[in-house]
This record gives structure tokens, sequence and C-alpha cells, in this order.
């Protein structure tokens, strides 16, 4: 993965205050574990009321962190005031999410003035042993000069 | 539209179960709101706990209902004891969802042995209007025999 | 299908001039046979020259003419002198694509000020019937005020 | 990337051979230039006769090399006989093909029984420098015990 600078000297604490206006994350225990500039991890540990139908966590779960994730990474590089947005995701659920916790990491892979792409690999571990379960890739908006849309 | 016939006589019951066993649905408030051989709708209403940093409803919540509502839109051809697994999908967000509630409405678009295709709009209201939030296409597995994963 | 307005009079001339100015067409032997304001439909008849190594269109064939009628359904509703960039596509082949010519049928279905997602169903016919063979959903910018970049 | 290893103890023949039968790829001068157990790269230099309407390589050029090396990736795994089929692939355009040669470098992600997925990156170059071009995702099934669908 290429190196990157943060346009924003404070984007560890921009992105964390920005997660933690995201009620959904809260919701369904969402940690957000390690921010770089380009860079982001959540967690979120298994419980049922994330299951999809075999006690799985649901593959909208595995959406839900990836694009959390892959949309704080493309943010963590952004100057201050920055607004981010998700233009679309597009993830693969290569294994089912049987586990105790699932692990997002996401990547910027391109980053660019209007439009940035994110990588996403998710994992569930269990005893221990991560296994990826989901791969994403998306698009980001970077949102410039909206006082409603900053985070 | 294609008008499709489903290989389970008993569909409508088999998807109602199935959907009443993802624990995910229930946490998030979504409802069942229309089964037919190929189309299914979810419906849920806003709450704090579903938004992302500007108080819209998340892009995973979008994405987490489409992905059932297109899941579902083919299990409800399948004959009875298929299971159905998401493969991939691919979500365009087109429009920040704001507002009382999200529905999506996913059909089966290329039914097959093996893979099916399906399609969904997700759309948000306020006042009663819709409004075009999500667009996403999906590819889903039949999975046959299998006692762990029928539903 | 939404009913749409062009921003540009002559849209089916720009459209059609654009479309002569790409060589991949011609090389191929693509045709442009229909432009109305977010719709267009581009054909190809078969040629081994096409072919992916069963004898059929090569799947790149099948997305390189629901690329370019995705994209010019976006442009047709664009004002002149705008340009169109694809952002990404996503095609799903659920057919092998063997028969005598291929058919992209695309459509906008959400314009946008910078961005416009359309979709395409892309068809091959045998003896006069066509089978669905690809389905593609595609992000697509509007380029304003750039002279290198109109079309 | 992981380590894979062929179940093919041919693979590499095999792989030139199949693609050899493309004749897409002969028609656009696309070249088969490595190819190692879950990895292929596929070169081809520019032309007029791959051009969009600026003159750059067309996406869907980027799209055709990308979809081949990353089927390839997957099919350079399979046993002897085994046939590979696209299932869907995503790419993002992130920066305009403008240059010398394209160069598709696509490695496996998730083999699977069934269903593989796999990445590839694109790079356009000028002047002996690679610029990332585009970025793939895709999903691609492996046809066993069909005659007519082999390699």
């Amino acid at each position: 993965m290429p190196v990157f600078t943060s346009a924003n000297p404070d984007y560890e604490k921009a992105t964390h205050e920005s997660f933690a206006r995201q009620g959904i994350m809260r919701h369904i225990g969402a940690r957000l574990c390690a921010v770089r500039p380009g860079h982001v991890e959540i967690r979120v540990p298994y419980h049922d009321d994330l299951s999809q139908q075999h006690g799985f966590f649901h593959g909208g779960i595995v959406g839900t962190i990836a694009d959390s994730a892959g949309g704080y990474a493309a943010f963590s590089l952004m100057a201050a005031g920055d607004g981010v947005l998700t233009v679309e995701y597009k993830i693969n659920l290569v294994a089912p999410a049987d586990g105790e916790e699932l692990i997002a990491r996401a990547d910027v892979v391109r980053p660019g003035r209007t439009l940035t792409v994110s990588h996403a690999s998710v994992y569930v571990t269990q005893g221990g042993k991560e296994t990826l379960c989901g791969l994403m890739q998306q698009t980001l908006m970077r949102i410039v000069g909206r006082a409603d849309v900053t985070g």
C-alpha cells in the first residue's frame, strides 16, 4: 500500500469524533480500533442481534463496517471541515461470517481531489484465528464547503 | 419485470420464517412487508440508532435491507429446503437517505440453477413522498442438500 | 423508466459525433442504433475477432458496449460542451454470449449534477431470439469546462 | 498476496493455449506476459483502434484485459480440463488511460471450489512511468466436466 499524508493535522481526533456521531456503530457495538492516514480498522463482537438466518453475522453488517472503514480511511486524508459521502461500494462475501468478532481493515488505494477509491478486507475470528470473509471496493466523494456535511 | 413461479408452494411462509430468524432485522426494526415470487419489500423506520454522522440513515443500513430483500426475492423462487447465500452485491447511494422510513424493493432479474441476479431499489420517505436513494445489483447462490444452510 | 429531457437540443448529433470518435467502436464493428434522452442502444455483429476461448463473444466486449451505451445515455442528457467519463461499472455476465449479434440497451436511472447512474441490459440474438447475457450498473461523471474532455 | 499451488502441473501451457483461442486478445494486440499460480499479466500497446472519444484507451479495453487477466489468474490454479467463466466484475477507472501501453496485473485473492475472487490493477505507461488507471474486483466460476467449456 502507498504511504499517505493527511491534509488534516487533527485527522485522528476528527475521525473519532465523526465515528462517535454514527448511531449505527454504537447500536451494533462497533469500535474504531485504528486510524492512520489512509487506513482504518473497525471491530464488532458477535451478538445474536447481528445475525442472518443461519446464525452467522449478516452480510449487511459485513458491508456496514466495511463501508464505514473505507469511508473513514478516505476521510482520514481530507482537510479539516471536509465531509465524505459513499458513492457506491461492491462487496464479495467470500466465506460465512461465522465467529466471535468481525474486523474490517480498510485502505485508500487511490486518493483523489473529488473521488477516492478505498478497499477493505473483512475477517471473522474464531478461537483467535482470522478468516477472510469479505472483500470490498468502494468509491467515496469529498464534500467541500457544506456546513451540513462535515465529517 | 418477468413473471416468476416459485418452486415452493409454501414460499411465502418459508420466506417469513427465514426472515424471522435474522436477528439483525429485528435489531434495526425492519419488517418484511411484501413477498411475491421473485419480489420482496422490506421497510425500516428511522431511528437515531441507524444514523451516520450527518443524521441520515447509514449507507450500511441501506445496503443491509437491500441485501436481505434481494436475497429473499431469490429465495422466494427456490424449492423447499434450499438455502440462499449472497455471493456479492454492489450498491450506489444516489441521494442522502434523509427521511422517516427506508423501503427496499427487490426483484429477481435473472434466476438460475446455481446463481441468481437480483436488483433492488431503495427509497426514503419524507412526508409521504418517496425519493430513490439506493440502487443495488446482487449475485445470490442456491445451496442444496445442506441441513445447516436452509432458508 | 422516468422520462428525461436533454439539456442539449442537439444531443442526438453530439452523441453520434462523439461515438464516431471512439476508435474501438469502429474496430469491433459496433453501431450506435438508437439515441433518445437518457437511452442509447449499441449493436455489434459476431466475428471471431471478438471471441473468448469457447467461441462466444468475450465478456470484455459485453462490458465495452455496455460501458459505451451507459456513458452515452448519460451524455445524451448533458449540455453542449460537457464531457462524460466513466467512474466505474459492474457487470454480471448471466449467460454465455453465444450468438449472432450483441445488443446493449442502456438507460439513465438517476441523473445528477456531477454523478449519474446508468443501467444497461445486454442481449445476444440467435435466430432472431434475444437472450439476456449481461446486466450492468455504472457511475458516470460530468466534466464541465474542459476543452480537452468534451463528448 | 498468498502463495498458491496449481492443481494442474501444466498450468502455464494450458493458460497460454486458452489465451491463444481468444480472438479478441489477438484483435486488440494483447499479449500474455506472465503466468504464475494465481497471477497473470497482460499487456496491450496503444493504437487508435482502441481509443475512446478523447484519444485515451477506451474503458472497455481496460475492463477487457482486466477481465481476461483475472480469469486466467483463477484458471491458473484449476485442474486440467476445468473451464472458467466470469460471473461478474466491477472496475473503477481511476485515471484517464492516456499513454503508450496498458498493463493488467491480476491476482487471485480468494480461491474456492466453485467461486474464485480475483483482483486486478491496470496501469498505463507514459515514457516508462506506470500510472494506475483501473482497479477491478471479479468473481469467477469453475466449470467441471463439460467438454465444451474447458480453458
